[in-house]
């Protein structure tokens, strides 16, 4: 039960960090790098405190039967740590979205209009059990000129208060206000629906973990709210493939790492191309552990060659998210079919084909409506380094503000500035 | 009450808007104009069917004793259609925002990553008396490739209902589906509920009406909202104001059209020129008849000049939207005070400064959190057509996807778009 204290409490933190945030807005690069700097300094200098905070978290999960997957991502060490600052110092290094000016013009009466780039607010992010994030978060806010809510999960309570001290204070040092960061002290669940009625002091949700939560604070939040949503991403391999392309592009989009979002889920094959590709492909999944859910013409082509790694797919098998060394294999008539194909069971993330052919790469990347749109390239690219944004705060299956990677320049606003000499309007 | 039968058969059209929209997308700029100057003729073809069913409005809703204001708003004529028609043609004539290629670069690894402009697939919007909203909103989402489920009023129901078909048929004549244009022909109220949690098939609400029906969307709303807010403006007539360019701006940003929401609603003077300026300003603005609600310092140089004008204010004059020809003024100590004042009461819509000095004009700007922020011009420009979008759907005071004026590319998102020669990550 939420008491009213806990949501006074919680109200006037984000308050502070609304006042905080004026203050954040103003702040030079080279203070908030020097924040960051401190930020990353401190994982090093308190490694003692914050690796004892942990393994207390740890322990009492372990003991409460958190699974080994959930026990893993709440685990810090000296490496994990010291990864965490590499990556506050990278965030450091990368130029201020802040302050830019862009689609600058003089009007024909003289006025000078543009567009000047200004953080966003206050964020707040909702997350499970990694702790890392409280870090990474605060690092990508703070640069980007944002004061950011912190509400971790109750399995690393310890963990991420102590790291949120050790930001509050870094920042602090370098002369940005602590009040930027914000802590939220209680993991009573109800308080979240409180959290998401406060659009007059929160800005944007940034919620972090599992569908189930996200779904939870999309319906649910009064204020917008930036999601990574569920991603199915397919890969077509057209009439026209080269075959040895197709094989190294499927193999790279579903083997490099299996459990990103940007992994391939599906492999539709034209029908053309099937008899010579599938075998090829087939054989290279199934050299690496791939388990192949084949529609019956598949499986025709795959069970002579891969017999152990083949199984009769069934319908749920389109459309999911396998996160797992799993893909689904169809064979399909023709382009439109896989265009309708990824149109029904994709989920608007990354789609790639494989052709020589111009007119089926074109209507490819045309017709699918996704995030990310391929020609002969992995889809495991999309990433926020990958495409040149230097960090990344999500990705984006949403069409509104951000797609696809977010990066810096994702997590501001911009004001209108327009500057004249006496103009009045007819 | 909402009968199943009519959430079914909302979702029908949404879900058809849905399917619409994907042959939207894909529709060249010369068949979308197309279909807008079909539409703009229809208005003149069909303005007897058009004004009979907005007489039957008409009458109807001065029976159930509709404000003189509504009934106003409610009213067409064949001069009001034909400035609905040259709307039209305007949309027509702009620049298609859909294919645009941005941000693109290769990359190191000879990726060749970029975004492209697409349209945000289905916008719905829920308005109040006005019917030319379904004839504006119609054009601006057609010209985008954004296919519109639209829900006006009980009283402008038949009004809604005949330009919907209008533009449903002149559309089709230009090979653009019909179904890209859904009209709900149920008013019932508690059908709004069940279109705000239709995420899967509406991208993005559109509400166009008073205060309260904006809340109510932003509050239950599951999909982005887009909403033009309440809007208080501040003109700031600093202590180096030229002042007889402060009476010209002040005028203008009051007087020259009183109840749109740029216009001024609190004139801010800085004491050291108050005792110049606010005479001058006072005078301007009391022959144009505007009532003066002063603080005491205000007042006290206000009343000898202009008695009949002036009214004491009180706490509820600041952060007000007038409308009506009525300004609060106040004596500020200093800059600092009037960016507090700003910050306490404006509604990050339009605020100007009247300055010629170089570090004020730098500190409003950059310290004013607001849409549009000005120098030495009339608040009266923030406007999408007088900053160069040539069509605005509304002005947003989100800081959200879009702020100030949305014109046709802000009804946009992006996918990115990788093209690649074989591409794998390392």
């Amino acid at each position: 039960m939420t008491t009213s204290t806990a949501v006074d409490r919680l109200k006037r933190q984000a308050q502070a960090a609304k006042a905080a945030s004026r203050h954040l807005a103003k702040l030079t690069s080279e203070v908030k790098n020097q924040g960051l700097l401190n930020i990353a300094d401190a994982l090093s200098t308190r490694e003692e405190a914050i690796l004892a905070a942990n393994e207390q978290d740890y322990a009492a999960s372990k003991k409460n039967g958190l699974s080994e997957a959930m026990l893993d991502r709440l685990k810090l060490d000296p490496a994990r740590l010291k990864a965490m600052a590499a990556d506050v110092r990278h965030v450091a290094s990368l130029p201020d979205p802040v302050g830019e000016s862009f689609d600058v013009r003089t009007m024909p009466n003289g006025l000078r209009i543009g567009k000047r780039r200004v953080p966003l607010g206050v964020l707040a992010t909702i997350y499970e059990s990694r702790p890392n994030v409280t870090v990474d978060i605060s690092a990508l806010c703070l640069k980007s000129g944002n004061a950011i809510v912190l509400r971790g999960g109750k399995e690393a309570f310890n963990s991420n208060r102590v790291l949120a001290t050790a930001v509050r204070e870094s920042i602090a040092d370098a002369g940005m206000p602590a009040e930027a960061v914000q802590f939220v002290e209680s993991t009573d669940r109800s308080l979240i629906n409180e959290m998401l009625k406060m659009r007059d002091v929160i800005d944007l949700m940034l919620p972090r973990g599992g569908t189930e939560l996200i779904e939870f604070i999309v319906e649910n939040a009064t204020m917008p709210v930036l999601a990574a949503g569920y991603a199915v991403c397919h890969t077509y391999v057209d009439e026209s493939a080269d075959v040895k392309m197709a094989r190294e592009i499927v193999y790279n989009a579903k083997v490099r790492r299996i459990s990103i979002c940007n992994a391939l889920d599906t492999l539709l094959v034209h029908r053309a191309v099937a008899g010579e590709a599938l075998p090829v492909i087939g054989r290279a999944l199934a050299g690496a552990g791939i388990e192949l859910r084949c529609e019956p013409k598949a499986m025709e082509l795959l069970r002579p060659v891969v017999p152990d790694n083949v199984k009769a797919a069934t319908e749920g098998d389109f459309g999911i998210e396998f996160l797992a060394p799993v893909a689904a294999v169809k064979v399909v008539e023709s382009l439109d079919d896989a265009l309708a194909h990824i149109e029904r069971f994709g989920s608007g993330h990354s789609e790639a084909i494989v052709t020589r052919d111009y007119a089926s790469a074109n209507r490819f990347i045309d017709e699918v409506d996704a995030a990310a749109v391929y020609v002969n390239a992995s889809t495991q690219f999309t990433d926020g380094g990958q495409f040149g944004l230097g960090a990344e705060v999500g990705i984006s299956t949403q069409k509104f503000h951000a797609r696809g990677p977010m990066g810096l320049r994702e997590m501001t606003s911009y004001k209108w500035t327009i500057f004249g000499d006496g103009h009045v309007r007819p």
